[in-house]
């Protein structure tokens, strides 16, 4: 493939950070192409970028002339076009559990801590910080309750998520805990996920994709 | 393959009316065990029930003594256990695209309007119903607004989402559309989704899977 990858990201987005993990897994040359969600009302709502993604929302990754959203979608698409490494496991039974993972992370906890829901909580309802971070909190407990148990008690957990190689219920996760840091959860509760989590940071794929070493992240105060 | 399959669902969860829809239209044989998600402060927050899915939502699907969650990974699991007829199309782009349309609906409307959701603002923070209401629509029609978009200008939406073959993607569109009317959205804005919706309801697999065809459906009033 010379077709070029570029990645539209925002430092802080764990839905943009699991794709640069996936990428990085996956050892695919691309560039960072950095959206700022707060400036300016949000760059994802210009014109220009609306374009590209009518979903106003990072991250997009262009492949050539590809427009891909999405980044489940996307992390599946990078493990069907360079099959190697997997993301995936073999089996269908192994692949529907790693995606569970990840679609507890994705469809059930990170949606509603998402930037746009903190902006319509404070825009339209006034709702207090505190309370809005109090919500933030619950979700990502209601969700790491029920994926400690679902990879405690599991036999296929291993090093990672899913077996002893990262795949992509790990590039959800650790995002989602990088989050979960931000907003004050006590990790504690979750010795499994803290596990995985330091598991999945040894490596420079995910090392490399963490927020505050992306190009747009500020400098360190 | 011998092996049973039951799902545990509620009539009115579009989580639970997806994988109805794929079972029918893999013509998958399964018995449905209704979960009754208010009565009793909510089955899925039952013992028995949390054993079987610890995130305590529906879906679940038991497949043997496998027990499987997520609605979108269910419908991957169908189509990788039994292919034919496929909710996917072939080729990489493609796949990406359906799947992209799914999780539109999937992460970042369907998570923000469940029920869960509008019991913690009742209960948390006290909004009244018209604002919960406006809550809902609102997401509905960012989403659809994309979704729109992404049907209207694309030249491999066909009678369907994806092509001439009814997949993934329809599997999330309609029951999210069933939640629209419900709320009181304007459906007028998106001809395109209305039509898709009403191709995918003249089909029998659609048909049976609609809410007010399950068994745990209240009689008509």
């Amino acid at each position: 493939m010379t077709e070029t990858l570029q990645l539209y990201s925002y430092w802080r987005s764990s839905a943009a950070y699991r794709v640069r993990i996936g990428l990085n897994l996956k050892g695919l040359a691309h560039s960072i192409v950095p959206v700022h969600l707060l400036r300016d009302g949000g760059e994802q709502h210009s014109e220009a970028y609306r374009a590209f993604n009518p979903q106003e929302l990072v991250p997009t990754l262009c492949h050539g002339q590809r427009r891909l959203g999405q980044s489940l979608a996307i992390l599946e698409y990078l493990d069907e076009f360079w099959p190697e490494p997997p993301l995936l496991p073999a089996n269908a039974r192994a692949r529907h559990r790693a995606r569970a993972l990840a679609q507890l992370v994705a469809c059930d906890v990170h949606p509603l801590n998402n930037l746009r829901v903190l902006q319509y909580f404070e825009h339209e309802w006034n709702v207090p910080q505190p309370e809005r971070d109090e919500w933030v909190r619950h979700w990502i407990v209601e969700g790491f309750r029920a994926a400690e148990t679902m990879l405690a008690d599991h036999p296929s957990t291993g090093i990672f998520c899913e077996g002893d190689v990262p795949g992509l219920a790990d590039c959800c996760l650790v995002p989602q805990v990088y989050n979960a840091r931000r907003f004050g959860v006590d990790m504690a509760a979750y010795p499994t996920i803290e596990r995985i989590e330091a598991a999945c940071l040894a490596l420079p794929a995910f090392d490399a994709a963490r927020p505050e070493r992306q190009p747009d992240a500020p400098a360190p105060s």
